[in-house]
């Protein structure tokens, strides 16, 4: 009986081990379920076993480290330490070039799983969510170390420009239907469309309304960059799209989303988004850094803390 | 006997709607004060009719978010939640070019007064005022969205400058009397010179008090200055001085001055704060983004701190 | 006897203010001892004698400071308020250049103190020490406005470079003795070798395990800086160890170091360090300002506050 007992701890261990890894996967788009977090993974496999690999592994660091290091069970086993590991695994393994980039990546993600933490205790008191802030700075560090240390090497694609020297292409077709399945799929850096469509059914998996909100904001953002008068390669492949679906589910449905024009206020802040990730490619720009998810975390932040003031919102 | 009753409450939610509005405005320049606000609001009309009415408008939007999502009422009413709109408002407008710019400026009026409740929200443990800290950052973040948004179209004076091409100028005519006047008047972007006449009259109206230390905070920054060997364009339109003049209202008279020190300690802000403007249009030269009000905001938020620790600041 | 009393209170006085002058000095490398901070200004003097007359100055002016604004008298005694000045000083006076840099680094030494004063009001809340983030804005600040202010002469080291321009030079020899002591050298800006012997000598004399550490510090940034590739030059001259030092000293003995594995943290977070200080290097390029302790600041802010929600770090 004793046996026994150890046995289904152990099971109880192992199983609590797996749900929060396929957790954390999850928790980079908001959502605590280990299916969907399996269908994510799927979807990532799908385009690139390799970066697949590295997303499992990040998050199976994170929570290793979260035990390790005593941190408070329940927040490891949601997959709140680890999301920021999966992005910042999955990023440095795409950013760099090299055998060495999938060391780095994974330590990254160890990284990551820290700064997760010390974000965790900064903003603790202020109620607001980490949001991926901490994984968005580190890849930037990480990236741009690569002008100083050898082993670092960086993707050619990104090539640090002159702001005075900047250009606007905005001719091309725009595709509708691709932009808004990308817009989704970039959340987890895949433009291929069937990883998007498999990325949005883990969506739906964990609620109808998550799935519709995520196409609301990738319309929205759709809209808006078009609008606004936005190049159409970027919005083609979605880039501006991944933002404004995280702001959509975070502002509309994931976080004190308890007045009734919640899901209005969503929308408002989805399309603040787009000029801010406009912006964002702007300041960084002359070190050649990608955006990243930089827009969500500014855009949620800024409705999170004003609704702590302005209830209505 | 009903009737009247609502009347009255209607006339008096109209008056403290009018009342918020104009003292949105004056809030500006640290002061509560709706005929200060009418004042300036005049003076400014009298060099742009336009910027005149984006600046009213900017600030009725605020007051209205503030009373439809619920803020509290002697917050709005105080017009706390507006003067970031109304300095936002005139920015953008005067900062950006074609037709799209007035729609601009009210939305971005509109986000500035969320944006400062998320910063009274971050900031109440602290109890360090949000003072134009939103505005700033709203604005800069709209002014580099259009180079990815052809919508935005930029004012074509405000070049990104590589920093190792830089030269000084400090060939010219310093002259006084203009410099000191427009040292008040750029607070609210002006360097006619009758109109920071009647902003710095607004300013006496709401107390003689504040109107010298506005007078003194604008001759410390002429003389700091020129003393450091500044370019004499920038002195004589004034724009070392608006947030010198700032950095003395804030620091000598309105935020916890109780120290009998705080006049001195205002003057050593004053001071501190023409480096800080030096040093910010360095930072912000590859950009080609304008300085704003970020030095008066640094160097105030810097002696308020320290006055929590060391009260005899 | 009421005379005596007086006496020995303005002696105790005077003994506690040079006490602190001196304190003020050692806690630049996170130690409070007189008699450490007495060693590194030899240190200082023995590689030139105006460095350490501005250090001693720098000190001397944070405590006058402190105890005239009326700051607690524990925090001003232990030197608290003043490291950020001595590094100030030291900071400005070597990287400005004309007769006019002297006042200007005393000045930002009096900065520093109200500077450091703000930052400790502004993280109480957080528990996390201020370290020193304080001097290193102020001084890339003051160090900027030279490009708008004839007064200030920027020493002609500093260019701002482009980083599309910047490539990496790995040739060279690598000395690791040398390497090693500048390492602990450089955290007072001083590459001569036997200053770097006594800055050393000061740290044991305070314990030998903080000399211990300070040693695994400089060795480990050797180690992962020859091994990440970077540029042999910087690392001769102690350019990524001075960081890793201060980090292991903060990390693994001086703040929180309760868990048994805090050594080993510490050995991390020295590790983190390098490519973080590589990484501001680039950052910093278009401006041509140096990284300072920067990464020192921002590793041992990531673990201490990581340590909080993750106890056995």
């Amino acid at each position: 009986m004793d046996t026994d007992n150890r046995n289904s701890l152990r099971e109880g261990t192992l199983y609590s081990f797996i749900s929060a890894t396929f957790k954390a996967i999850s928790q980079v788009i908001l959502i605590e379920n280990a299916v969907t977090g399996l269908l994510i993974l799927i979807a990532i496999l799908l385009s690139s076993i390799p970066i697949g690999f590295i997303a499992l592994l990040s998050a199976f660091i994170s929570v290793v480290i979260g035990r390790l290091a005593g941190g408070d069970k329940t927040i490891v086993n949601q997959g709140l330490l680890g999301y920021n590991s999966v992005l910042a695994g999955i990023a440095l393994a795409l950013n760099l070039e090299g055998g060495m980039r999938w060391v780095i990546a994974l330590a990254g993600a160890a990284v990551a799983a820290l700064f997760t933490a010390a974000m965790m205790h900064v903003m603790c008191n202020a109620k607001i969510p980490v949001l991926t802030f901490p994984y968005i700075v580190l890849t930037w560090f990480l990236l741009l170390a690569s002008y100083r240390l050898g082993v670092f090497q960086l993707n050619p694609g990104l090539v640090p420009q002159d702001l005075s020297h900047w250009k606007l292409h905005s001719e091309g077709t725009p595709n509708l239907l691709h932009g808004l399945v990308n817009g989704i799929g970039q959340v987890f850096f895949q433009d291929y469309f069937w990883s998007g469509i498999i990325i949005l059914a883990g969506v739906f998996w964990a609620g109808w309304r998550l799935g519709l909100y995520a196409i609301i904001g990738s319309v929205i953002a759709w809209l808006t960059a078009y609008g606004l008068g936005a190049e159409v390669s970027p919005i083609n492949l979605g880039l501006y799209g991944y933002n404004a679906v995280l702001t959509m589910l975070a502002v509309a449905a994931v976080f004190d989303a308890k007045s009734r024009f919640a899901p209005w206020t969503g929308i408002i802040a989805a399309i603040l988004s787009v000029p801010v990730t406009a912006s964002l490619d702007t300041w960084l720009l002359p070190f050649g850094l990608p955006g990243l998810t930089m827009s969500f975390v500014l855009c949620t932040w800024l409705i999170l803390a004003a609704r702590k003031i302005l209830p209505n919102l």
